[in-house]
């Protein structure tokens, strides 16, 4: 008896270095292989984005007047003030979305009246574009809050007539079966290749007054907002992710 | 009596509305003013950035052989295999960091052994740098991925001998006085553009066994690997966030 | 009495130091805030600038023969010598002005009759194109001079086949409500970067005889002229002055 | 006599046309031949300039404490605080001055307080040298203000860190030999390419109160400023003007 359990303490001192033991071998994960993207470059976007507007047509948007909502100018298209919002055809959810905007050389307006547009993702929450080139106005309402909810990190303006961009990601508030708040959704902003919004907790749609979250889809269209000023938008494209 | 209370009630159903009335006022914030900063154009830094290193000097870099553990090569610092780590000389808490790097044109090894080097955020939390061009190894340990913790979304690689670019925001974890953990890191991160880490959880210092965070100062110097091939890295500059 | 007048003389003896001192703050002029503008880098407008030829197309011009009056070569306009001048759709007064221009590389003609052009401020007012590169002519004639009105400071002009540039201050005349002249124009202009005129009085429209002011309005086309040669233009912008 | 009046009036009307039409000869100016000067590409200075400071020596300059009141540092000269001004040993009357400067990357302290330092001409007439990139202070003392005496038309700063220009026309007061002032001294400034002061006229010395001329000679030292900030200038070149 006392032989066997001697045997035993045996058997564990010489096997539980091996079993406790970590090679690095087990810290290997093979379980899901990346595909392969190839990148744009010179500003071209990645093989797997889906080009939103090349800056030849509307195809991928709708607008009250159709095509003839905004106008096309110089491979951009441009806000025909009081024309109107376009929305993609296509519904996303949560995604990687490059977009370059400009307002107006000519300066006219202050504060929200000057170069005001917005990217609104699943047409709620709104990322706001604004000339806020020396132009002050409240800061949760500048180019690059998002907006009445989130002052941008820092002011990485270009001045009225400059090309900007936005490199957004977005995830997408989810909803459970119940129609409850399941997670809220999250904005990270790059503005002309600086961060200014880092994974910002949305507090339900943007909006003038307090945010509040309702049910909605788990994909919707983008919205580019008409706010009286002939912004222009160009180069748009968008990653669906799969985090 | 009843005349006064009923004034009363007659009172405050004109007044309600009006006190509780939300104004569009009253969810502007004119709290924090963001700085201007002017951002790069063409690869340039922007306006408020530290270059590490612009292809010209090691004026930022310490390695145990002084400004000759690594070499100049065409604008660019290239590791000397075997002669050791560079880190920064300054310290860094959460960042803004943008580096490029290319793995050798010549393709010698495989898996691990082919192009490999990383760069390690407070010298401890590490992104994998790896030519994964048609090169296959266990998928936390190519490039882009968080070492040993997070597969990266895709593959967007490009072949060897081509200059890549990670754009990487990192929130260093945070500690109590009693020095336990009080908040994790988190990284994400674009290479050549396309979001390849999003808001990932650090679980501990990136090692080659299973990760366990260890207290550490707030701010930590950046350190760039040696790993036996003569990778190289240029255009390093950073921008430190004030979240 | 006396004690009254005296107490008011220690009264006054005391008080005037701090009425009359003057203090730093005075002479601090709050009145006016410039506008932010940001200048244009490796050669490009800034932001506040009208860009009047960008190398790709007339739209900002006209000509006897609408587009076709002169031709677009390799990103610059260049005169079809007999088919007549260019003027700008819009009108200008006081400016800041920025060209480009080169002679014909091969060498035809002397004096007035080689790579002859100008520039007519207001239609009017010329600053002198020609190549003055080894090729002798009237002084007020030459490339440089307010013709027939100021030579230039100095001769700071490049072989022909070079592009030079001017960069011009222009005060249009100003004219009282009878039509009478109530102040003259001005020129200032730089060549390639060397002062060539200083605030120079004209003392009318440039002509081949004596200089006359007539009135005209406050502002009118820029024009440039067909003088035979095959002269180039490119890279103009201009900037209204508000002085 | 009837006749010799006959023939008189005769005579006249032939004689007229050639003596009152002017031909366009007699508008031809042959009187002053410009000097050739070759101009300097890719920012050099032109062949007849004056180098102040080429990035590696202060051999123009004269100090308190010589050579090492301001220090060298990446091809610049900087201030050193406290150590007191740099003025050049040559004197200049009417100039033409380039000078490029930047103030410290690093932001510390408010209005006049942030990279403060300033040009004199003459050692009297200061151009102001400042970070005024999101800075506010009394306009007439942010960069590029004469100061105390002219706003500049508009704020065309780059941020702090970066290098700027300032291409300077200079005319210096006169003074008659009773040395009562005969013409006032005047500035025209372009700032990185953008004209900010068109020829103002002096009200005397610079001063952080009433400006009032005094006589002193007519050329005199260039004096650049220590107002306690880490400034740095380089690229300084001056050509004498003979107006």
């Amino acid at each position: 008896m006392k032989k066997r359990i001697f045997s035993l303490i045996i058997f564990i001192l010489i096997i539980t270095p091996f079993a406790f033991t970590q090679e690095p071998k087990d810290t290997e994960d093979w379980s899901r292989r990346p595909r392969m993207i190839l990148p744009g470059e010179n500003n071209a976007p990645p093989s797997d984005a889906i080009v939103l507007f090349d800056g030849t047509n509307f195809n991928e948007w709708d607008g009250k007047n159709g095509p003839e909502t905004w106008k096309l100018v110089e491979n951009a298209m441009e806000v025909i003030p009081g024309n109107g919002t376009l929305t993609t055809k296509r519904k996303f959810g949560d995604v990687q979305l490059h977009i370059e905007w400009r307002t107006p050389r000519e300066i006219t307006g202050d504060g929200q009246d000057r170069g005001n547009s917005g990217i609104y993702l699943m047409s709620l929450y709104e990322i706001q574009v604004l000339d806020s080139w020396d132009n002050e106005t409240y800061y949760d309402g500048q180019a690059g809050s998002i907006y009445k909810q989130y002052i941008p990190l820092v002011n990485t303006c270009l001045p009225p007539g400059k090309w900007q961009t936005y490199d957004i990601i977005f995830i997408a508030p989810k909803f459970s079966e119940d129609q409850t708040l399941k997670s809220p959704g999250y904005f990270t902003v790059f503005q002309n290749g600086v961060l200014i919004q880092y994974n910002v907790e949305l507090k339900g749609p943007t909006d003038t007054g307090e945010p509040e979250y309702h049910y909605h889809e788990q994909e919707l269209p983008i919205m580019l907002q008409d706010h009286g000023n002939a912004v222009r938008y160009r180069n748009i494209w968008i990653r669906e992710l799969d985090l």
